[in-house]
C-alpha cells in the first residue's frame, strides 16, 4: 500500500474552457484515474489497494498539505502552472523537508517552475517552450529503469507543447526519457534524483488543455513512477555533536 | 522468488587450514546461508520463498556458468580472490553480457580484481591493501538507499583486512558506505553501479579467513542488496538500422 | 587574471581570543595571503599576478557582496558559521544567481550551513561533528582531478575538529577528498558540483581556532580550488519563449 | 602545449570513392588541419604552438600506437569503423591503460564501437542508425561546460548520418550535447567521462563521406575538447600493499 498524494493547482481547470473540457473534474482527479487504471493482472502484481489516493489543491488551507498529510503520504505528485507564487513559502519548505526525510516527489510539466522543485534542485529550472501543439516522441534512453517498466521504445504525444534545452536542473542521477520534437528542439523530459533520502522524478509531459494524462501510457509511467519514488527503510539519519 | 547464483572460486577453503576452519564447507554455503538467514516477520516480507540459490565454482566445467545457468540467474554473487586469471575470457564475457542484459551483480571483497568486474568497471580496480586484521567502520553514507534497510549508523568489523584508497573505479553512482580503518585509512565500501541493464554493487567486506560472511548484518546488506539488484522488466533494447 | 572575492563572517576573530590569536587579522586575511603563496616558479604558472583578491565580510553594508562586486568576482569563497541567519536572503539569493550564471563557489569548513551552499544544495547539508582536537586525514580518491595537483597520497591535519557522515548533500559529480578522524569518522571532505553555469567547491578543513589556513597543503587546495572554479566562456544560456 | 595524436582507421579514404573525395588526404588529415584552425586572436589564447600534431593510422606498424608515441600523447583523437576488429588487443589495451594513467581520449562517430571505447565503457556502446543523410541539430544542453566554448546554442549538420538511442554506454558524468535528427530520433551525442587519471569525450558527428569535420564548429569543439581532455598534474597514484 503506496499512500499517495496528488497537488494540483487547479485553477486552469476553474477558470478556462479549454481546460475545463479536458480536465472537468481537474487535473487532479484524471491523475487518480490513472494510478487506479492499475493494468491488474498484467503480471505487475497491482491491484485496487496498491494505491490510497488523496488529492489537495492551492485554494484548500495550507494548500491540503498540512503536517499530518504530508507524514501520511509516501509520495507526491505535483502540478502547477499559473499560480507557483502562491503556495506558501512555509508549505514549501515542509514538502521539501518531507522528501529530504524519504517522501517521493514527482514533479509533472511545469512543476519545473514550482517553489517545491526549485528548492530541491537549487536551480533556476529554466527551459524554453512553445505552445504549438505538435509531436513529441519520448525516447526511453534507459530501458532497464523500472520507470521505463512495460514500455515500447518511445512514447508519442501527438499534439503538447514544446520544452526546450538548455533546462538549468542539475544533472540527472539517472535519464530515463528524452524528448524529440517535431519543431526542432530536444529536452530531458524525465529525470531521477536523489535529495536526502527522498526520490525526486521530474516528468515532462502534461499540459492543461492536452489531454495528456489519459493517456495509457502516461499512466503507466506514473505508476511505475510512484513505485520507484516510494520510501524505503534505510538507515538512521542522525546528525548533530557526537560524543 | 528471486533466482540467486553465489560464485566462489572455492580454493583457498581446500587448500589452506586457516580458510578450510572458518569455511568448510566453502565461502558460497556461508554466503547461501546468510540469504537463507531472512529475518522472517520483521516486515520485509521476505521468507523461504524469497531466494531460490544455487551455487558455482571455479573448478566447474565452464566454472558452473553455463549460458543456461546465467540465463536463469536474476543476481549473480562473486568471490574471488587467488585465482582470477584461470576464470576464462569465454565465460567473464558471458557474465558482462549477461548483466548489460539485466542481470543483477555483486561483487564481493578481492572480487574487485575479477575479470567481470574489470571488464564492466573499464579501469583498473587497483586499490592499497594490508592485511593486519584490525577494525573496520562501515558508515552508511546514503542512509536512504535500499541497501542500508534496517542497519544502524555504521557497521563494525572488529577484525579484518584493510582496503584503502585510492580505488581506481569510475565515480560510483552511489556510494552507500564508507569505510573507516583502524590503521588510519578510508575506503568507498560499497558502490552501485548501472551498466546496460544490470545493476552492480561492490561490497568491500569479506576474506577468506575472517568470518565475515557470518556476521548478521553483513548477511542483511547481502540480502538486501540482491534485491536491490533484481532486474526489473524494462523497456525493449533495440539496436542497429533502423528504418 | 582571476578575480577572487573572499567572503569571510569576522565575528570569532573580533570576539573570542583564541581565534583571534590564531587569526589576528581575520581568517579572510590568511586565505588571501594563501592564494598570494603561489609557488612561483613550481611549473603551476602562477605569479603575483594570477589573482586579483578581494575580502568581503558580514558586517560592511550588504556584507561586501553588491550587484557590482558579484558582477566582478570570478570565484567566491565563503567562511561562516555563527551567523549564518544574519546573512540576508537577498544577498544569499544574489549569490546563488550569480553561481547560476557562472561564478565559482568554494564553500569551506562550517559555511556547509550557509544560505548560499543550503540554497544551491537543495538539502539539509547537516553532518556529525565534534571538537575534539584530533587528527585528520584527508585521502585523495581522485588523483587525477586538478584540484589535487602536486598533493601527495593524503593531507593531514594533526589538530582539527571532526565532522561524520552522513553528510546530507547531493552524491558529488566529483569526490576528490575523502577523509578519516581518528576519533573512529570518515566524511567526504572535498566535494565537487556543477549547478547552472557555476562550479562549487565544498572544503572541509578550517576552523576558527586552529590554524588550518596556514597549513601550505590547505593553501595549494584553495589556489587549486580557485583555478577549477573559474568560469570558461561557455555557450549561450537562452531560455523562455521560443519561436 | 598540448601534444595530441589523431588515429584514424584510414580505410574508407582509401577504398572508397565518395570518402576519398570528401577526405583525399584521410580524415585524420582533416582533423589535422582543424586543430590547427585556430581562431588565434579570438581570445581563446591558441596559436600555432598550442598543439603538437602526429596522426597514426591502423596499417603502420602497432597501428602507429607503440609505447613511446603514446607515451608523448597528451590527448588521443580516435577515428574507427569499418575494421574495428583489425585493432590488435595489445594496443586496445595499452591505450586503455593510459587513459587511466590521464591520456586524454576523444572518441569521435562509429568510434562508439572501437576497442578501446568499449574496453573503458564496459558495455556494448550500441545504438540505432540509419543512414539517410538528413539533418542533425546538436543543442547544447551544458552551455557552463568548456567544451561548449564559443558555441551558439545548437549546431546543426545539414546532412549526417543518423544515431539513436538507446545508447548503450554508462550515464555520462556530463552530457554537453544532445541531438535531434529530422527523421524523429534523438542522441546523447557529446558525452563525457573520468576513467582512472583519464578524461574522455564522446563527439558523435563525423562520418566518411559527409564533410563534417570541414565545419568549422565542428573544429571548435575538437579544439575545445582536447584542451577539456589534457591531463593534469595530479596526485600520485598508488596501490598495492601499505606498510
Amino acid at each position: 500500500m503506496t499512500r499517495v498524494t496528488i497537488w494540483n493547482e487547479f485553477r486552469h481547470e476553474r477558470e478556462d474552457e479549454d481546460a475545463a473540457a479536458v480536465y472537468p473534474d481537474g487535473i487532479h482527479e484524471t491523475i487518480a484515474d490513472g494510478l487506479r487504471n492499475h493494468d491488474g493482472g498484467d503480471g505487475t502484481g497491482r491491484d485496487d489497494a496498491t494505491y490510497e489516493i488523496r488529492t489537495a489543491t492551492l485554494d484548500e488551507p495550507q494548500h491540503g498539505l498540512t503536517d499530518a498529510v504530508l507524514e501520511e503520504t509516501d509520495v507526491l505528485l505535483w502540478w502547477g502552472h499559473e499560480a507557483h507564487d502562491e503556495v506558501s513559502d512555509a508549505v514549501a519548505e515542509r514538502v521539501q523537508e518531507r522528501v529530504l526525510e524519504g517522501m517521493g516527489l514527482v514533479v509533472l510539466h511545469s512543476g519545473h517552475y514550482s517553489k517545491p522543485f526549485k528548492r530541491l534542485m537549487g536551480t533556476t529550472c529554466s527551459l524554453q517552450y512553445r505552445e504549438d501543439g505538435a509531436t513529441e516522441r519520448l525516447w526511453v534512453v534507459d530501458p532497464g529503469h523500472p520507470i521505463a517498466d512495460g514500455l515500447e521504445e518511445y512514447l508519442e504525444l501527438p499534439r503538447t507543447e514544446m520544452y526546450g534545452e538548455p533546462f538549468d536542473v542539475p544533472e540527472p542521477d539517472r535519464l530515463v526519457f528524452n524528448s524529440w520534437f517535431e519543431g526542432g528542439e530536444v529536452f530531458r523530459s524525465g529525470c531521477c534524483y536523489r535529495r536526502g533520502n527522498g526520490r525526486i522524478f521530474y516528468f515532462r509531459p502534461g499540459h492543461e488543455t492536452y489531454p495528456i494524462y489519459e493517456n495509457e501510457t502516461v499512466q503507466r509511467v506514473l505508476r511505475n513512477a510512484v513505485d520507484w519514488a516510494s520510501p524505503t527503510e534505510g538507515a538512521p539519519r542522525t546528525f548533530g555533536e557526537r560524543e
